[in-house]
């Protein structure tokens, strides 16, 4: 039982329990340092050497990012560097990967992905600056994780070196962003690019400079205090009032064989269907953040711990002008708390829009999806609405549906459904009254109104059509169909750069007996098949 | 011995010998009308059964759009219809994907992806506007030969759909960029897209019209009536003088186990060393609509006839003078047949962007890397220049160079090479002087100048280096790094598109033995792990 294989992987932690990163509150900086613990791996089966990670050291590093968010917003920079002696962060361990299920693989990656962007987004955002300071080997993910925060220090030790080795010795790709961010981001000269992905060894000293692989290089002597000087610069470019911090309560889900329940969210298992009822409930005591919050944990056990479901129906139950009195006070962005909850809130919208199981928005009586709860719809592939004789199922849009929920390349939701007609989009979002479901099927915010007589039918059926077709083939066409309009950067890691990875990780030259990541670290050398596609 | 193994095919044809297409010109019309012959598969194994395509057929398709353009420029319109009974055109053959080898499924897609968009090149840039009559069962790859042209009109006959089958029939993608164009091009929203792309039986009359997947519906009895009214339409529009046609020659090429020899153009093998070199002569009577279709064809035959090739060597010979001069006078447009040539010029260069194979430049004594001819080094993984004691090896840019010539994405080469500094990229390509190696390497042109003492041991380390790589990693290592910059709709059909296709090809859910695609057609129904990545 390699990983990707344990029963069920728990996505909260909490610094006092962190194994592997050491957390350093100092206002206006913070510094996370990674020291992996080689003998806790987050399923047994590999040690982690050289500060590589898994899944649970990423686990405490989204943790940390999170939590200087909203527990720590007087920290204006972050300092991310290696505990360990001569080594910043040696990637995602090898053995990990070459005894994970491909689902695994894949969920990993696009996990890591996000926590990789959450950083971005917290230097763009936040005001929460985060540097690189790379005090040794900086390989592969420990690379690709250095290409997240703004800016890159390497040590000038003579020895130390940035590289992305996936190519010439596993096989694979860099799976974290790492060829989008270094020309796309970095905008590397896209020959140096291909030299450098190609070089086991890496780059070191003044060339990683010119080929614009870091910002900078200090010698060892005075590494942590330039890198420090450098972060109290960027701190002091900063000066939006912020805090003070508030708790991160925990959530602590009930969990049972085929329920995950939290306080506002609940996710129920239909395990010989192969489905799953995601339901959002805003009718008691209503929080925005701790319900996201709650939604995001969910969506990550999703993926992790029930690969099965390949059909999601998502539900909401509340009153739809509770939400959108909320909506419209957030949208106000009157303090930092409420920037950092629209913050939280659109990285799991764009987790779900990333999430490869098939959704289903089911609007029927007692729902909700009003505003921030209405993009939960938007974001599924279809959208079922309940045509009642009392006309009381309705949804709503708030100011939240305007552009401060955006997807990963860049659109709203509204836009991205209406690329045929953005004034429309535009009409939609500034809609004063809710829709009942004949003026929602008429503003084309609905895939099929039902009337009551049908509904369970209908339903029924359109859930055991979806579940019967090829996983991989819908995993494909959601992928495609989700991001209608021109590509960004952020976009272009979960679409032209994973889907690669995908591909190879898939192929005999990479995971066959004889591939590269199979082999590694054996004495044979991998047998390539040579047909290029 | 399926499809995809054998030993060679041609991609050069003639309308005389078509079989599968019939092309009538009817100035300011022309009708192209698919009449598959099903006993004329391209390779012996399969029947091409209601009017699905092969290669062969696609290849028939390429050259009537090629020669439409050159050959009778004087149309205006042309009208894509079906010639078989109640049938349009039922998409790729299943058996023929059933059978093939993953690599010539892959480069089959690209293929054909290459001849859609060639088709679309020519409404937006060659004032020849194409019209989809869809006259029967419009399906699958079909419906993507439809979506390619600029409307669809669909007989409005109470059965005749149009649909894309494969996610439900045969757990793959429309693999000719349906998904792409239908919610980036014709913008239909997403959630009926979703709805569409599972539906085997498609959309049909007045919901195909509401869905924006046709732009009209005729009755059967005025059906070619009124698509060639239509046609006459758009044809009116066009009124920039064209004409009179030019002859298209054969290029037949001699054809060796080892080379492949055209005028300007040779393709050399190096079987043992899993290399070839191509190289483009412009030192005798160089005339670049035959040196680039000549190109073209070599790329094509590397793609489909050598798939064990993993590393181009691009080599030019000539006077940089005779191009820079030559290129200045196309640039300048006067004519149809100048703009025709450099729309040729470009959708070639394209192709070599898109040709999944490592592309080495090899700037030497007597090359010619000069506008039109720099660009096929600029669309290099890397560029290796020769530092001669003379100064003579030079390069030199051209009025070519600054936007006539485009990526896929819509950037020119060098503005994607220099993303850090879009002002050099203007200087570069306005440069009146040509580049030595010194003025080159200081330019960011050349990935490596050499010494004459070095240059030898360099290049055949470089060499053997690459060619020791995994053909899969390098594969999607260098898909990635040759795109910097946003994606449009084009980009995303080879980038996201392309690469889940890829995936899902190569999955057991597809082409295992218990496979859809497999079985398709079988009276077994396919098995699938249902794991969700």
């Amino acid at each position: 039982m390699g990983p990707g294989r344990s029963a069920g992987y728990t996505l909260e932690t909490h610094p006092s329990a962190y194994r592997h990163w050491r957390l350093a509150i100092e206002p206006p900086l913070a510094t996370l340092t990674l020291a992996v613990d080689e003998e806790s791996p987050v399923v047994p089966g590999y040690k982690l050497k050289l500060n590589s990670y898994d899944l649970g050291v990423d686990i405490e590093l989204a943790d940390a990012v999170m939590r200087l968010r909203f527990e720590h917003p007087e920290v204006r920079a972050v300092i991310l560097t290696g505990g360990l002696d001569r080594v910043f962060c040696a990637g995602a361990n090898i053995h990990m990967l070459a005894t994970s299920a491909h689902a695994f693989k894949v969920n990993f990656c696009k996990y890591t992905n996000e926590t990789r962007l959450a950083i971005e987004d917290a230097c763009a955002h936040s005001g929460q600056h985060y540097i690189a300071a790379c005090n040794g080997t900086t390989a592969g993910g420990g690379y690709e994780l250095a290409l997240a925060c703004e800016e890159i220090y390497l040590v000038d030790d003579g020895n130390s070196a940035v590289s992305l080795p996936e190519v010439p010795l596993l096989g694979v790709l860099p799976g974290t962003g790492g060829l989008t961010r270094v020309i796309d981001k970095r905008k590397v000269r896209r020959d140096l690019a291909d030299v450098f992905a190609t070089l086991a060894e890496g780059v070191k000293g003044k060339r990683a400079v010119e080929w614009r692989l870091v910002d900078g290089l200090f010698p060892k002597s005075r590494f942590q205090e330039a890198v420090r000087e450098r972060a109290l610069a960027l701190a002091a470019q900063e000066t939006r009032p912020k805090g003070p911090g508030i708790v991160i309560e925990p959530l602590d889900p009930e969990v049972s064989p085929d329920a995950v329940l939290y306080r506002h969210v609940s996710l129920r298992l239909n395990r010989g269907e192969r489905t799953a009822e995601l339901t959002i409930d805003a009718t008691t005591d209503y929080a925005p953040l701790r319900a996201f919050r709650e939604l995001d944990d969910a969506l990550l056990r999703l993926r992790l711990n029930y690969d099965e479901i390949g059909l999601v129906i998502l539900k909401t139950r509340g009153d739809l002008e509770t939400v959108r009195r909320g909506d419209t006070e957030l949208s106000q962005r009157a303090d930092w708390l409420s920037n950092e909850t629209l913050l939280l809130m659109a990285r799991t919208l764009r987790r779900l829009d990333l999430t490869a199981r098939s959704l289903f928005a089911v609007v029927d009586e007692g729902s909700c999806f009003a505003g921030s709860l209405l993009e939960i719809a938007l974001a599924a592939d279809r959208i079922y609405m309940l045509r009642d004789s009392a006309g009381a199922v309705r949804m709503a849009t708030s100011p939240l549906n305007s552009g401060l929920l955006p997807m990963t390349h860049g659109l709203t939701r509204l836009e991205t459904r209406f690329m045929a007609d953005p004034a429309h989009a535009v009409e939609i979002a500034a809609a004063a009254e809710p829709f009942d479901t004949d003026a929602a099927e008429k503003a084309g915010l609905v895939t099929a109104a039902v009337d009551e007589i049908d509904w369970e039918d209908e339903l029924r059926v359109a859930i055991e059509e979806r579940a019967s077709l090829s996983p991989d083939a819908l995993t494909g066409m959601e992928a495609n169909l989700r991001f209608a309009g021109a590509e960004n950067a952020d976009s272009k890691i979960f679409g032209r750069l994973s889907a690669w990875q995908n591909w190879i990780f898939s192929r005999p030259n990479a995971t066959g007996e004889r591939g590269a990541l199979t082999l590694y670290g054996k004495p044979e050398r991998p047998q390539f098949n040579w047909r290029r596609t």
